[in-house]
């Protein structure tokens, strides 16, 4: 790359978001976020408070706006003010299950929301995009692990999972319209962990959705019992089984595409799998965990869910082989991480909202 | 059904939509329709000519906006100032080619429109939708006739069919997460002809997408000839196969997904084939339509199109027991329609403009 280029980060507040963005900060990229903070803590001052915490951590300014993507005029106007170079475009809203109850706002959200962040990009002559894709656009596995061609689409069981893989093909489909478009889709396992600082962190709003918030809230007190759904499923020890990477390295894998797409635009959409190749099983991370924290955490096994598969890992190869990444951190290491932001901020970033 | 209901027709003055108009008003439904007229000839009155006409064949008033569907606020006033019973969901833009070049604009139209338009509905407690959709959600045939189980969404190979996989998916999952919604998608064939009358009809502004236009305005003298890609598929005559439906078994389609939606709620979601389940060859069509005009139509062969299918034909039989619906017109029907319509109007409803 000739010059550091000017980044701008779509739901920057968020988990995957902000851990991204110390990344940028750390290879000298000019980071300016947006975020609606409808799943943030808006802090006291003009930063909401992870944020404000990336700057402490790096010693480097964020720049912020607290716009909401479907606002195309409030959009546009961030785009007058900053030469843009790159999108990375993580905003979206992600549980699973709030998906099936309203799809309608996951649709405007996520799949709307997306397509104001296109047609802005395009009146404003900014055609790199990094795409925060998922896992989930592989559906129920016709084989394991998923490489970056198993088919898409097909059997994504909630509403959340198609949004992802609709916007993956409305991206494809624009760059295949237009050759200034150049675009990179990740497509994330399960990211977990924390920043090594334990400063920021995930902070789920309410009950959390993922098996590894859900095990720290109970490690620290804050939840009783975890429920484990499923002991029966084709697997070594019949629960299910996920590749796990450190949100760290999922971090690094983010600048590495943007590397892509400001040396190469050859193919010009690509989807690369971040993950760390590796599956582990429900009954491992508990135990994993416990080992970090030194406490039990005590769980229940419950029937199966429905739209639950056995297995999911990542072949990760194409993501080494082209953008030169891969995974280093382990799951103990993730789990040290995780319980090191738990327990130095277990009620997320709430605090310093007082 | 107790009463004649009021139905909201979004896309009335497009092809499909204002011959369905006619059907609605023939079944005693008050119609609302609204459009915004891209893709119509706007006349000089106070609506569009093709409405006007349909007026004129019926002798029944037509109430018309011309709103368009990503306007939410002027949608809502035409919620708020008629009491809808049921929504028609045509509004869309339809040309594949097109929707390769410009994804976005179709993606904008066709998937933020229904969103918007699905919003509006349930903003004023409108809970029945019929959707049209398209055979081309089926995409690359694993096995024809095509019935309603088939797969969907894979080898939808341009933005056009996506759109309407999209939608469709939309629509389930709403469905799926609120007990008041009940929906049905009409997927058409390949819709051809004219309402008897010659009165009405399709108009494609430049060159046509589809066949059966394209041989008419040859035959009327509007075009020099028609190309027919491929000759090598693995068909009787080498030529594609598609399963033509009149326009007017189309429209009437609608009226018995009405009386369905207003009789009977389970399931809430149902897919129905609009079509014959009778292929016919591209050089069928175009002998059919020789015998009909009596005049010869000049064709060159030409190399396959990329994305185009060898064959595409319906099963039919759900529609026929679910709707007691079946097309009762022939090829011959379709093209003698056909040819009234374009031999009456040779500019489409170009000369009343003028």
């Amino acid at each position: 790359m000739d010059s550091s280029p000017t980044v701008l980060v779509t739901g920057g507040a968020g988990y995957v978001g902000s851990h991204t963005v110390v990344e940028l900060l750390k290879n000298s990229c000019t980071v300016v976020v947006i975020d609606n903070l409808v799943n943030s803590c808006k802090g006291s001052g003009t930063l909401p408070v992870c944020l404000q915490r990336v700057q402490d951590i790096t010693g480097k300014p964020v720049i912020f706006y607290n716009v909401d993507l479907l606002d195309s005029k409030a959009l546009g106007s961030v785009f007058e003010k900053h030469k843009i170079d790159l999108v990375l475009h993580f905003a979206a809203l992600k549980a699973v299950g709030e998906s099936c109850q309203i799809p309608l706002s996951y649709y405007r959200n996520n799949v709307v929301g997306s397509i104001v962040l296109l047609e802005t990009m395009k009146q404003y002559n900014v055609y790199k995009l990094v795409y925060s894709s998922s896992a989930t656009v592989y559906g129920t596995p016709q084989y394991l692990p998923f490489t970056e061609a198993h088919p898409t689409g097909q059997g994504c069981t909630n509403p959340y999972g198609k949004t992802k893989y609709f916007v993956e093909e409305i991206i494809q489909d624009l760059v295949a319209s237009d050759k200034k478009w150049s675009a990179v889709a990740l497509r994330y396992f399960n990211p977990v962990g924390a920043h090594e600082s334990g400063r920021i962190g995930e902070a789920p709003q309410g009950v959390p959705n993922n098996l590894m918030p859900y095990i720290a809230q109970v490690a620290v007190g804050e939840r009783k019992d975890l429920k484990v759904y499923g002991s029966d499923y084709d697997t070594p020890d019949g629960t299910g089984v996920r590749d796990y990477i450190h949100i760290t390295d999922l971090a690094e894998g983010h600048v590495k595409a943007i590397w892509r797409l400001m040396k190469q635009s050859e193919p010009r959409w690509q989807a690369y799998n971040l993950g760390t190749g590796q599956g582990h099983s429900v009954l491992e991370v508990i135990h994993a965990f416990e080992e970090v924290c030194g406490r039990k955490i005590p769980y229940e096994i419950c029937p199966r869910r429905p739209g639950d598969i056995a297995s999911s890992y990542a072949d990760p190869s194409l993501a080494k082989k082209e953008l030169n990444w891969e995974a280093k951190k382990s799951l103990s290491d993730m789990c040290r991480d995780m319980w090191r932001w738990q327990s130095q901020n277990p009620h997320g970033f709430e605090e310093e909202k007082q």
